[in-house]
């Protein structure tokens, strides 16, 4: 939904956003507290804290709701009062000089997986309140008014930035999460309101822009030691249930060339994804993460096996070219080895989300001038971003992930790096301040 | 246990049997009734034939009862009697000329896999009890008593004949089998003793020599045309777990360059067995049945892979040398994925048992004698008389399975095949009462 043209509106914005880089010139080497911004994520941190050093606050948990009353009173000391939304986004506005202006909107998710770690969506969250507390102390008073959301769920369905662009349904609603609780049930305990979803819906006059910091999740920052990343757009993905069926027959009296083993076609199959994702430069990826053999005992030849196939990039046609390619191939294998192979997609279909290439240019300009190390890459992750991207120009900052590990106890970013992406999230929505978008 | 010498001692035997042909000349071209024997394993398929055409006559089930205490009815017409021993197998004495000579012991089993067929095991117990029939109205008595057996629960854990050969256990009575009776209260329930299973145990003392009719389960045979197989010997077989740790990570956000995949090295080990153990001619079988990925989501790039591995042969030492070819390949392919091969045994361990040459010959013989085709071939399935090879000189008789399918309910052998392999069984029981085993 964010065309090409924005590549060209971009040249002009270039030239006219420049003088505009004076208005914030006075506060242009202001950085945000790392001590105090490190202290409160370990606060955070201990909402969920298991025994493993992960976090269990799965979103609608007990912990969730600590969490989010926890965070209410940071907010209050800050001076900003905050409610939430029917969809269970905790929200927060901090005025501007001009309250007719649309907000310029920022923030993340609190939810965490199952024995995730500490920093996935935390930091965005804790980063976007230290950049409150930040310019609430420099007396910093923006044109736009200020809009800082926790968005429900978004974990387990991306369910409150979803919410924010029209797209949750009754059957989501009663998908059970990984609390227990439906969503609707879910949000109910944040303070939402499942009847009332629909009414959190936003349209592309709402907003001013969307900015998130969040951790990379991957290793390209870290390995490479660049402080930000300036995502260009969160990949789209597709999936599959791939079927191969051959023939179930005795391990111990069929020979070998008499067998139509559906699992030796599916290791060919495994290969020939490996082998055509990785056939072409680029950052798509193509993985097979679930296997399962039928009969599946160590004396029978498998007559079945289904596995999974997704697909990732931020080109939708990128996608559909590779998996025509490895769908050609698979019906190859099936002619060599006596089996057939059906594809079957799978209803978790995202669209990619490019950012908007003017803030794309913003991030990248802040970053040169506070002096952090950069490079533009996609996210392979979803995120809220995805479905603000649909509203309003949204931009995403990355800081590296220590060994680009996510998802697990494990992960971790220095207090410095986060630090230095609150103050390029400090810095963005204080030049998207003096921006207007011509679109 | 059954060694090379053997072979020395066939070149003797093969002198000395031809005068015995002329002994059972008479009876050179008796054949068994080949509708009766249709017939009566058409009512014995009744006993546990379910909605799909398949059998569910699992060991120890009410049919696996029934059926028992039916055959003990047909024996009875023919004038024997039959008990139950400890282990839970029929046996039925046939009185010889001289019973102060070891019993000529022949049998199988009735019990089936769930929703198996209606020929596996029934074959060589209906054809075993044609042939006794066939001996009566002939008023054929043989010089050894023969000894029919229908040995409990073949298919579950090869109870009764290893039972015979002095092999089962505490914890193999205390394991739950498929009718949901442990093999303790499943051989009571057929009339044995789970307490004095101990003493069905035999020397070598105790049999002259023992045979097996069954069906083939695989396609040789039936590609080929041919009526009968003599079984060189009944393959051994390893199991091993194998464990493949890579790194789990983000599908999203992991380049395809950075990942430790631990089913795209299982995929290649998979290809691996099977280009190792068909790299060399030979009837051995390296079987890949069970797979599972973890943690098995589609979006989640598989950190740990567990197969299984099956290696099947008729001589232990090809089996260690093609264990030490994968393993070593594993080794290779886990360098080259940034991943690491564990190889756990399994203990389902069982050494090949060779048939004894001499009874080989013998059915060779009587097969050529009756115009019937054979060939010599291996059992790639375990088998009752595996066990009984321990104790006596024991072969082994296949028919075909027509398109080799076995274990399903499409297994079907021809009423006329069925009936040459009982006329084979026959001939080679009224053989080998006629032969002395010299060791």
């Amino acid at each position: 939904m964010l065309s090409r043209q924005n590549f060209r509106l971009s040249i002009f914005f270039l030239f006219f956003s420049l003088p505009s880089v004076s208005l914030w010139g006075q506060t242009s080497t202001l950085k945000v507290n790392t001590s105090r911004l490190a202290e409160r994520m370990e606060t955070l941190a201990t909402f969920g804290k298991n025994a493993q050093g992960g976090n269990d606050r799965v979103a609608f948990s007990d912990y969730n709701v600590a969490a989010l009353e926890h965070l209410k009173g940071v907010l209050a000391t800050l001076g900003m009062a905050s409610q939430v939304d029917a969809a269970g986004n905790l929200i927060a506005l901090r005025p501007g000089k001009d309250n007719t202006l649309k907000p310029i909107a920022f923030g993340s998710h609190i939810d965490a997986v199952p024995n995730g770690g500490h920093y996935d969506g935390n930091v965005g969250v804790m980063g976007s309140i230290e950049v409150l507390e930040t310019l609430t102390e420099q007396n910093i008073i923006t044109q736009h008014p200020l809009e800082f959301i926790i968005f429900s769920n978004e974990e387990g369905a991306i369910f409150g930035s979803r919410a924010m662009a029209g797209k949750i349904d009754q059957t989501t609603l009663e998908v059970q999460t990984a609390s227990g609780y439906t969503n609707g049930e879910g949000i109910a305990r944040l303070g939402g309101n499942p009847e009332k979803v629909e009414e959190v819906k936003r349209s592309t006059e709402d907003v001013h822009a969307f900015l998130e910091l969040h951790i990379e999740q991957g290793n390209r920052l870290y390995k490479n030691g660049l402080d930000i990343g300036v995502v260009e757009g969160i990949v789209g993905l597709k999936w599959w249930d791939v079927e191969i069926t051959g023939f179930t027959n005795h391990a111990g009296t069929t020979p070998m060339n008499d067998r139509k083993d559906a699992l030796v076609a599916a290791a060919q199959f495994v290969l020939a994804v490996n082998d055509i994702v990785t056939s072409e430069p680029g950052a798509q990826v193509g993985t097979v993460g679930r296997i399962q053999a039928f009969p599946g005992a160590p004396n029978v030849i498998p007559g079945k096996v289904i596995t999974s196939l997704e697909l990732r990039d931020l080109d939708s046609e990128t996608i559909n070219r590779f998996y025509k390619a490895i769908e050609q191939r698979a019906h190859e294998i099936g002619k060599a080895t006596g089996t057939t192979f059906q594809f079957h997609p799978i209803d978790a279909t995202a669209a990619p989300a490019l950012t908007d290439i003017r803030i794309q240019n913003i991030i990248q300009n802040v970053s040169e001038q506070m002096g952090y190390t950069h490079m533009t890459l996609p996210s392979g992750a979803g995120h809220d971003a995805q479905d603000m991207a649909v509203l309003t120009p949204t931009g995403m900052i990355f800081i590296p992930s220590v060994d680009g590990i996510s998802h697990a106890p494990e992960e971790y970013s220095t207090p410095e790096s986060i630090a230095k992406g609150a103050t390029v999230l400090l810095h963005s929505i204080l030049a998207i301040d003096q921006t207007r978008f011509k679109n």
